[in-house]
């Protein structure tokens, strides 16, 4: 697969679309070149504002992500929409599905929709996302929303990519079963209640002061305090302020040095989290080094050994 | 240094702090001794509830673990505490600190109390504590109280030792000054509002309500539900129905085939924990490398290149 890395830097949507199917082949030679493709494109890329947008199925995302991407192509700006879950709306089973859903979105010029990819290469589908933002940056999108449907685990790796994480929620005021998942409140920079509409209203509301006396119970940084919003996806009501929040956000971030100082963190965990990834692979590939894992993991939870003990063993095997 | 393991499980108190001697010591060879004395023990570990307890300073944790530790000595059982933090009240600083905050209880013969070790060898304190925590339920102990100090990222090292997590708290509702570090909310599995005495009923009860709400956003297991209650560590009120839940918990846990899962997994986790904090030392150990790992950080960082690269040239120089 040959590869022009300017048609991407001018904007070519097809150009994109070759480089992500390369980054997300199976291929080793087409994984390698895509490394090298995305070290090329670096000092071409981090200029956009990273989103991640999570919430449980029902919650209204598509039609959310719809209206907030409107908003910003309206504003001048490109947006990419990237999912990082096989069950996310965008993706919904099928292409037809994610049209469905975002249509006026989806066939705008300014916008560029992409389906989560399959895993199981290193680093799996948040390796494959990051380095879709990456190809999304250098082609000129100024924001990126990364989908997700925050019922599963995918939710810390999607924090663990992105400049700002907004939790959407129903208006429906201390009901339980909204089922969040544990520590998916404890990620959000905000927390938007849609559905905030028609008679919704008054409930949106109480649900507004119950998510702030829940997030008010948990520290936070010192240059923001996670807000509570309410809006509607359907009749786009408070989507131009939810947008301005994220601006805020994102001015005082900088200005506190944060901003640059947390993607550095997040390069780094998420090297460290591959080394450990592919020393894994590494013990896994080894028939020996696999028997010997498999024992001590009986072992230790079985109670027959200690895990210092069972961790010397295996890394003495390497 | 030699030692005789029926003098530890006869419970004798000079060969149990003799033991945790051995395993927090330095010395290589005391290390290696202490991991063979741990796998000769462990058929004879597992039989006491693990009970992590955390709040901020001021909460009143010694006094409350005096009264608790006193309840459950009331009730035939042999306590230990251990603690996790070296700021943790229990160490406070100094041995006199201790015996005056912890007073009648660390002069009882079934109460046996241990400050914090120092860190610093493979998998740090939290590491020494699982071990000192085996050496106890060896010696006989029936509850063992891990500790924590609720501000820092110990908690999350102490509630993946454990098998309930009991979360401190004032008695001032809504005050969001309480600083409870991000996600330790998300990992108790009971809030007890401490202080609830004299003046301070009304609010602790206000105080209930309004963690009731915000524990009801998050999912819970199938079987347990988290509970707030109130007590005061000063006048023991509520110290028996806190067992009682606890207790309670056990029970259920235990029907639902959790209570050993959950150690399994606690033990298969820091295990790997193990193996990578192992791989990283010798990364760190040959200078190479550890050139190597510092010049790839650097690159991560500045973003000169993508974690992807980076981790795959640190593992091949291994």
């Amino acid at each position: 697969m040959s590869f022009d890395i300017e048609t991407l830097l001018q904007g070519d949507r097809r150009g994109l679309a070759k480089a992500i199917t390369m980054a997300e082949s199976k291929l080793d030679s087409h994984r390698e070149q895509a490394q090298s493709l995305l070290e090329q494109i670096l000092p071409h890329t981090g200029n956009s504002i990273r989103i991640g947008i999570t919430g449980i199925p029902g919650v209204g995302k598509s039609t959310f992500i719809e209206a907030f991407g409107l908003h910003l192509i309206e504003n001048g700006l490109k947006v990419a929409v990237l999912a990082v879950d096989p069950s996310s709306p965008i993706t919904g089973g099928s292409i037809m599905g994610d049209k469905t859903r975002m249509e006026v979105l989806s066939r705008h010029p300014s916008a560029f929709i992409r389906p989560s990819p399959t895993g199981g290469a290193l680093g799996g589908v948040a390796q494959k996302t990051r380095e879709t933002m990456l190809l999304c940056e250098a082609s000129g999108y100024d924001v990126i929303l990364v989908e997700t449907v925050g019922v599963g685990q995918s939710e810390y790796e999607v924090a663990g990519m992105v400049d700002f994480f907004l939790l959407l929620m129903l208006p429906n005021a201390g009901d339980e079963l909204q089922g969040i998942k544990k520590g998916i409140l404890e990620l959000a920079d905000a927390i938007a209640v849609n559905k905030a509409d028609g008679d919704n209203q008054n409930m949106a509301k109480q649900s507004q002061r119950h998510y702030q006396n829940a997030l008010a119970l948990l520290q936070h940084g010192p240059f923001w305090k996670p807000e509570v919003v309410l809006c509607s996806g359907l009749n786009g009501g408070n989507i131009d302020q939810i947008w301005k929040m994220i601006q805020n956000y994102s001015d005082k971030s900088r200005q506190a040095g944060y901003f640059e100082h947390k993607r550095a963190q997040q390069n780094k965990e998420w090297m460290w989290r591959l080394v450990h990834e592919l020393i894994d692979r590494r013990l896994k590939q080894n028939q020996s080094s696999r028997q010997l894992c498999n024992e001590m993991q009986q072992r230790v939870t079985a109670g027959q050994t200690t895990p210092y003990i069972a961790a010397h063993r295996i890394v003495e095997s390497l």
